[in-house]
C-alpha cells in the first residue's frame, strides 16, 4: 500500500473558447506528467466561464468531447485526473455541474455532482444563482489513487461539515475540491475552510481554482491550496496561473489520528451524521 | 428583543489556591460589572490547577462553595454569569467538567457537562487524559441571555462539529466555550476553530482561557477570543491575564443567513446530523 501520493493542482485562466481552455488544460496535465505526479487536477469549470446563464451551452454529455479529452490524456500520460468540472448534460436534460475522475487506464472512476448549489446574495458583494440552471446531485463520491482512497467536492460543498464527514467515515484520507471561491468570499474564507475540514476530519485537503481573470463576469480567487490533518497549510498559489505539486504522505494522517483520536472521540453513542434513504439510493 | 448583547471573557492565572482562585474571580467579575456587561465568562476550571489527578480533591457539588459565590455574585452584580468550569462531584461520586451558568436574579440557569473529554498523546508535544478521572455529560446545553439563545461547551467539545450544529438548529446564535488549548494545540488551532464554528454555524463564538502560568503542570494557551458569524476575529487577547469586552449584534447572524444562506443549504434530504435516544433523554 502506497503512503505517498504525488498531486498537481493546476490552477489556470479559463476564457470563453472551450477548444482554447482544453489545448491550456492539456498542456499543464502534460507538464505535470513530466513532474512524476500520481493525480493532477483540473479546477472547477474549467471549460468554460463560470456563469449560471452559460452553463447550458456549454454543457456536454459524459462521454461527450470534454469527457473524451480527459478519458485520452490519462491513458496516454498514465496519470490519475480529477477533471475539474465542467456541465455535464443528462439525457433527461438536466444539467450538473460535474466532476469525473479517470485513472491511469482512461476508465472514468467517479463521477461527483455538485450536492449544494451555490445560491448567495452578499450585500455589497457577489451574487450567483446556480439553481437557475443546474441541478443538485445526491451522493458524496469517494475514488482511489494508488489504492488509498480519496473523497471529491465541489467548491460550494465544502461549506458543509457533514459531507466530509461521511467522506471521512467512508475511508477518504485526502479530499480533492475543485473549487472556484470569488474575491467576497476568498479572502476571508477559503483557506479557513480547508484548513478547518482538514484538523476536523484528519484529512490533507486539496483545492483546485482557475486563475484570477478580470475579464470574466466572475471574477476567481485563485489560490489553489493543499492543507494538512494538522490544519497547516503546505502549498499554496496566488491569483495567477501556476501549477502547485506536492507529494502528501497518507501514513501522517493515520499517525496523527492515532495521538490525537478526533475521529475516535466523537460520542457517537449520543449523535450522528446520518444518510437518507434518498442519498443512499444514489451513492 | 435584544440584539446587542455586551459580554466579558475574564482571562485569569488560576493557582492551587481555590480561595484565591475564587476572589480573583470575583474582583473581575466586580470589574465587568461597572463596563454593563450582561454576561461575564470565566475560562475552563477556573477554581483549579487544570490537572486529571487533581480534579478529584478540587471536585464539589452543585450548590458547593464554589457554586454558592457564582449565584450570589451574579445576583449582586444583576449580571448573568458563565462559570467557566469546575470539577462537579455528583452524589454518585462520578466527576464532570461542568459549567454552571447564573442568570441576574442568581438562579442556576443552565449547566453544561463536558461531553468529549481530552484524552491526547501528541509525540513531543501534549499529554493529557480527561477520561482518567472524569465523567462525560450527554446533552447539549443551551440559555438565554435577555431572551436571546446561547450555546455553552467546554474547550474539546469545539472539536466536534457535530455539536454545533446541534445546538445551532436549536436557535443558538452565540456559543461560548470556556477552554484551556495548551501550547501543542493552541497556536496552530485555537483561533482556527473558533472562526470556522463561527463560519460554517453563522454564529458568534467566544471562547474564555485560563491565563498562561509558568508554574502550572498544564501550560494554557490563553488568547481569549471573540470570532464573528463572518469567521473574523472580533477580539483575542494573548497569553496574560485581561478581560475582553465587546458588545455583539445578534441581527449581524441572522442577516448573514439571508445573504449567505448555509444553514438554508444544507442538503437534509439526503443527511442530517441526529442525536441518539440516550442524548435525548439527557437534554
Amino acid at each position: 500500500m502506497q503512503n505517498l501520493i504525488k498531486i498537481a493542482l493546476i490552477q489556470m485562466k479559463v476564457g470563453p473558447d472551450t477548444s482554447e481552455n482544453i489545448k491550456k488544460a492539456v498542456n499543464s496535465l502534460e507538464h505535470t506528467a513530466k513532474n512524476s505526479v500520481d493525480c493532477a487536477v483540473l479546477p472547477e469549470m474549467f471549460s468554460c466561464p463560470y456563469s449560471a446563464e452559460n452553463f447550458p451551452s456549454y454543457a456536454e454529455p459524459a462521454g461527450g468531447p470534454v469527457w473524451q479529452v480527459l478519458s485520452k490524456t490519462a491513458r496516454r500520460l498514465g496519470i490519475t485526473i480529477v477533471g475539474g468540472s465542467f456541465p455535464e448534460k443528462e439525457d433527461s436534460g438536466k444539467i450538473f455541474n460535474t466532476s469525473f475522475v479517470f485513472d491511469p487506464s482512461g476508465k472514468e472512476i467517479a463521477r461527483h455532482r455538485k450536492i449544494h448549489l451555490f445560491d448567495i446574495n452578499i450585500a455589497g458583494g457577489q451574487h450567483f444563482r446556480e439553481s437557475d440552471t443546474l441541478s443538485p446531485g445526491n451522493s458524496p463520491t469517494l475514488f482511489r489513487i494508488k489504492e488509498r482512497t480519496f473523497g471529491l467536492a465541489i467548491c460550494y460543498d465544502i461549506r458543509f461539515p457533514e459531507l466530509f464527514r461521511l467522506m471521512t467515515d467512508r475511508g477518504a484520507l485526502g479530499i480533492i475540491i475543485p473549487g472556484a471561491f470569488n474575491m467576497t468570499t476568498g479572502p476571508p474564507h477559503w483557506e479557513l475552510l480547508f484548513r478547518c475540514r482538514a484538523l476536523d476530519n484528519q484529512v490533507f485537503t486539496l483545492g483546485a481554482a482557475p486563475a484570477r481573470n478580470s475579464e470574466s463576469s466572475y471574477t476567481s480567487y485563485g489560490n489553489s491550496i493543499i492543507a494538512s490533518p494538522w490544519g497547516e497549510v503546505l502549498g499554496r498559489l496566488d491569483g495567477d496561473e501556476g501549477i502547485l505539486i506536492r507529494e502528501i504522505d497518507l501514513s501522517k494522517a493515520e499517525a496523527l489520528r492515532q495521538e490525537l483520536p478526533l475521529l475516535r472521540n466523537r460520542r457517537k453513542d449520543i449523535y450522528s451524521v446520518v444518510f437518507t434513504e434518498k442519498g443512499e439510493q444514489t451513492c
